[in-house]
């Protein structure tokens, strides 16, 4: 296999860096050393953190399985649980540790860049979108009430998601895991 | 009026600085020149910044307005969405900027300082437990069905309004917040 490139290298510490430890917490430095480069080639890389962080949530994104909600051979509620029971499990493996890195890089710098609000948009734009799909097509099979819009549902669903994470790390416990199940595929998409 | 003290300035500032920019953007310097103190009188108050960041968090906590969530005057259900309200309008205020700063700290910070974690964990039960004796009122007065449990239901609601503030300000939108009181109070609570 051909050694991976600096520039790949970056791009993989930063998001782990980034998901870590937060985005202001994280220094051009910490990411060149675990990257294994000399702080001097980052910016023949990436012209500043912040363009660094467009490109890390870019591919934080490609790891949410976004696929899984398309996949037509699952009925579509199930593909629906089945994500977020994938999103459940990669956290469970962090022991709590860690939340969407798309939200908390929008709760750090939503307010202070507004290239990098604009990519946390088109993230949650594309995962939304994903969602309201396959909840418009659960509809449609009779597997979910249409008397709410999927739109609705999708956003929604989505925040009360990450808001479920906020509390997963805070309270370091699966329970509000249990209540976001409970209510989601419950009450809501039923 | 006395003047007030050195160190409640500390504290003021702390809540807009933090609130505002986040934890890890925020300095000591910051504060203090915020608040016109000398940088070397921090230490004569506060041991760290994480110690200010406890204060912080209890002094915003003050300013969430949960007694509106146990008063009795007004109809249980009348009076969550009160609540909600009040906060919706808060942030409506700033054009959709700042977050929750126990939501915001905790995203930053849960993962890395016991002491903040258990903070925001305190915040947040409180929170979760004026939600939930306002939700077990509004189903002993027949205003929401008992099909799921208190409990469930303010957890659940609480993490979808933390999730719906990196909605709104992630899309400078107050579309999130229209997802937020159709599902809570047209499908949650009833």
């Amino acid at each position: 296999m051909a050694r991976p490139s600096l520039r790949e290298n970056i791009i993989e510490a930063a998001v782990e860096r980034f998901h870590a430890h937060g985005y202001a917490a994280t220094g051009v430095k910490d990411i060149t050393d675990a990257a294994g480069a000399p702080k001097g080639s980052f910016y023949n890389h990436f012209e500043s953190k912040e363009a660094l962080a467009i490109v890390a949530l870019e591919r934080y994104g490609e790891s949410r399985r976004f696929d899984m909600l398309c996949d037509e051979s699952v009925a579509p509620l199930a593909r629906l649980r089945q994500h977020f029971e994938f999103l459940r499990d990669e956290n469970l493996e962090t022991r709590f540790a860690r939340g969407c890195m798309v939200g908390d890089i929008a709760v750090e710098m939503a307010d202070h860049s507004e290239a990098v609000r604009a990519t946390v948009q088109s993230s949650f734009t594309y995962w939304r979108e994903a969602l309201a799909t396959a909840i418009s097509a659960a509809q449609q099979a009779g597997e979910v009430s249409r008397a709410q819009e999927a739109a609705t549902l999708a956003s929604f669903v989505l925040n009360a998601w990450e808001g479920t994470l906020i509390a997963t790390r805070t309270d370091r416990s699966a329970k509000p895991f249990e209540s976001f199940f409970t209510m989601v595929f419950g009450v809501i998409l039923r």
